[in-house]
């Protein structure tokens, strides 16, 4: 494995792109969300996407898309910020993107998701999988929030992972001039709110924060997180048929 | 709540159905596949949604449209007499569904699903549920094989419950001529199902069953099936917002 | 020709089609509708494609893929319990199927169609037919229910031949507790009928029947079923080309 | 009724047409083919549909579009100069073309088609029609070439009335140059042109043609036109429901 | 080169496409619109699109075909008789056009633009030229109106080029029973509509022109014409890549 | 105007979007493409785009969505790294981008575009404004690299100003370990580049520079860079309707 500093895409340009495909085919592109997360950013699913796939990719030298920062999040329609695409524009967006790498040659695409309504797309990606192509491409479709062994670290401090709640709380989806409550709510199940449409949604979690505590302490975040990145280098290394 | 003989709606006209909206608004959509399930039915899943709904929603005089027998089933193509729809289509087919319901007067659809494969429409169904429309409408999506009290019921017996396996064979499945082997076979783990196209699902199930037990008694089945009967009702009768 | 038993798709399982396909390459979709036909089954349309294709196919042991139940009926929306596809989701589901087929190998394909409002899909199988392919595909899109020798088996009968009348009045397409009235209504001009939107047609046939007679003694809709089963049987077995 | 000379539409200004919506709200869209008719013009069906049109909507004093010159003919498309729109592109035209005169205050349309390819688009415009909107809307579609008097009149003379044959040879659809058969020749049936693809379509009828003589005298032809312009002026006049 | 008299594809039949194509690969399509132009034709836009294809092919033998009579003119539709597609109609018109073309051996393909607001297709047309095809087809998109020596021929008479005014004033866009304004009004500044909706057009430019002069000698007009026709010609014969 | 510090979107959460809505309605996009730049950021014009957006909004305190990372651009498919939406992909994100924003409130839409390529997209945005709705939303379409002040003020450096070259390089479109050529190389015409494919444009250009001066001093970038952030400032101030 060649060891190399950061690849984002973005700090590339063309000729070291086609100098990597020579010695590997791989590549990750992060998924996010634009939406409400309470007090957090609007941006946070797809700064975490993107950053965990970053730091999880730098040491293998494999290189990250910039994150697709808008995802499929109708339900939060109410609260100002949020945008969603629809799931056929949304898997006409992948597809244009899963055709344009394999045509270059990346041969094993990992997708790493920051967000929970973006997961049905793996359903069209299975579909593209088994498209007939001449060379087989694998896509990995990888969340990495409620991936099991990170689920499982942030499950030593708090089983309750919600949506805009602790879980989510990072330094870098913070934002300036927003002060959280500094006691837990009570938990909305999952299942109602998959029922409710974008002004009940916004009643029955008025702040936006889905339950739970709002925030922990730095350190416990940071072995969350690394337990995050950890999981997403071990599939780039080792999640791929052979 | 009125208790009434069979209705599925093919064994309705549409006065009948004029007459149950004004005092009801449920309704109940199968959703099934059309595609191999190792020695059983191509049509098990198709199947076993219309039946458990029927069976759930007959005390409940709760009408049941006949299946969507074809789903998304691309991994399968390799199995003759598999049939699949690309996501798109099926969210076409679904939002055609849904709106033809909900202009008639139907406010609470339950789809009943068999198949895992189109787990992913229910990101097109939240998408439904949250467009402005005049009325609320609810959708329910309920996979009812793998459902939390069903599963439970079915984990006394065996936690292998795989596809083409004990856990889809019932009477009303099998096959004629078609018999089975009678061990057990190693299970081919469902993460790497997701990574293969066509032809290498085939060579990794070569009979097409995913792995376990292909069949047990039928009195346990029945246990099973009633687990699955009772759930689906459970959901037609409470599982509704008010 | 090899005589079998009953090969409704969904009675086999994926081994038989293979073996199937082994000897020969034709296959049936029955095409239906879900809709209202006046005092007859919602699902009058679908039963009868399904049944007719059976029991033609059934002496051949040529498969019949379960009916696509819902079709395109958008003139039948006030009446409930009627449910319609746009035409181009019916497109890109018959495309999905074909395709599916063609791929595994069937190269003559019967579409037995139940439904009137679904005949405009001949003019996409026609353009689906001319697509390059590096197998020719047969399709044939065959409206069974007035086709001509069937038609004219009718005819001796009662030149009236109308939607929700006695010519689909059929044991399988009654439902229980619907009492017709004893005589015959005035007929709706077809052109009419093309020209109304749904509150039209409603207003147009209160009760969804079209006119003439709405019942002849079962002998006589024996005579007209075996015309309609003799002519979808030759069609299998000599609409082809060589 | 206001007599008017010709009011084809690109005869017109806005101000004439806005002028005209004050008194009536019927207008007429010509829809053709671009496509091989053997030694005739490969504008024929667009040629006569706007033609015909035109004739019959002169003294009534409605306003005709341009005849849309592209159609649905995917089989005829191994004769170079053959165009064709798929069924999803001239359905999205069609709606275009639809929507756009309904919100200009059109409330009677009618489509006067020259091209038996085109005929499926009725089940669109049957959908379309069925659509809710603020004020009714009624579209009209009528094949010319085949209506029950124009019909009726060819057959005076001749009942093999094929394509690119006699009945189809005016003296504006012939092209300079083209020197026709003087005897009839085979007509090959309908069904079996359905179900050719392209380059089959070209061996059955290696000069396009499909059958019958390839012309007659000017003073018949001038007969079955009379009949056609007529046929559609009745239609204009006493087709719309009142 | 071979010189002939004119080829319009409507005075053709496909045999002498057939034979055009033994010797050439070359094909004009002219695209317009069907919209307001103040005192002038609605059909503007794809008469002299139509036209000056017409006259700058004929020396030259290339084919053309008839006009695309409907564009993309949404800003007009307060203006009745402007029609419009939508962009995603536009783009699938030009593409079974652009398909069937390319299928049948034209390999340079020059779209004779009459309409500003078509222009954005371009766009689409350099996507299809970007997808791999067995052999390369070349489109060149000119807009004859606006392009460079036909508007420095324009610019010798008057400045004020707007739509409706004077440069598309020609003997051939006029209509019967049209008086026009003798003197020129303010120009509206292009940004400006581009910002406007349909009302706010019809408010801004009441009588549809967009300012500057309504006419000018028909000499000049005459000389104008003579350098777009010319444009176009030279197009034809030298806009090609070897 | 309020003066507020940074406004990203991202540095933002929702409730803050909200206190903003209630004393203005404007709101940038900035649109980029990720594709090669020659010697530059695969990402150089979503970075450029972005960051103009970001500057010049900043005093005004406006909200400035994350950069959409992908656009058109099929001609550089050759060059790894390039990624390309289809037109109707792209036309559907903005919808719904631009139909999300309208129902929040948002009614002055400023795009700031840094890819050429996207520019034909401005047709759907047209489009768009001339849909129905109930509320005006204006929607501006501006390229900022190509508008008139910062083309005059790019001008006195050096008229040729060519994708991938030195108007493009700027500090933060530079890669790590990328050493450009001293010496401007020859233009390739814009229109050259049109009619290319893919392997062609690679052929064309060699490193993907279109020719000039691959560099500036960073001093004179800044005066450039100065201009365009003034440009888009200037827009979002005043470039609107009342």
């Amino acid at each position: 494995m060649t060891l190399r500093c950061s690849l984002r895409l973005f700090e590339s340009n063309w000729m070291q792109i086609e100098e990597y495909l020579r010695r590997d085919d791989r590549i990750v592109l992060p998924t996010g969300s634009t939406e409400q997360h309470g007090f957090l950013s609007l941006g946070t699913d797809a700064i975490l996407a993107e950053r965990v796939a970053v730091e999880a990719a730098e040491p293998l030298g494999i290189p990250v898309l910039p994150a697709l920062p808008f995802g499929m999040a109708p339900y939060f329609a109410a609260f100002p910020g949020s945008m969603s695409l629809r799931m056929t524009t949304y898997i006409e967006v992948l597809r244009d993107l899963l055709d344009g790498l394999a045509a270059q040659g990346f041969r094993r695409i990992a997708i790493v998701n920051g967000h929970g309504g973006n997961a049905p797309v793996a359903g069209f990606i299975r579909e593209w999988i088994c498209q007939p192509r001449p060379d087989r491409v694998q896509v990995l479709f990888h969340s990495w929030y409620n991936a099991p062994r990170t689920t499982e670290v942030a499950d030593q401090f708090d089983r309750d992972q919600m949506h805009g709640g602790w879980v989510e709380n990072f330094k870098w989806t913070r934002v300036a001039g927003a002060d959280m409550p500094p006691d837990p709510k009570p938990v909305i199940p999952r299942n109602l709110v998959g029922q409710l449409d974008p002004a009940q949604v916004r009643t029955a979690a008025p702040d936006g924060m889905m339950g739970g505590a709002y925030a922990r302490p730095d350190e416990d975040m940071q072995v969350v997180w690394d337990a995050g990145v950890a999981e997403v280098r071990a599939l780039l290394e080792t999640g791929w048929l052979s």
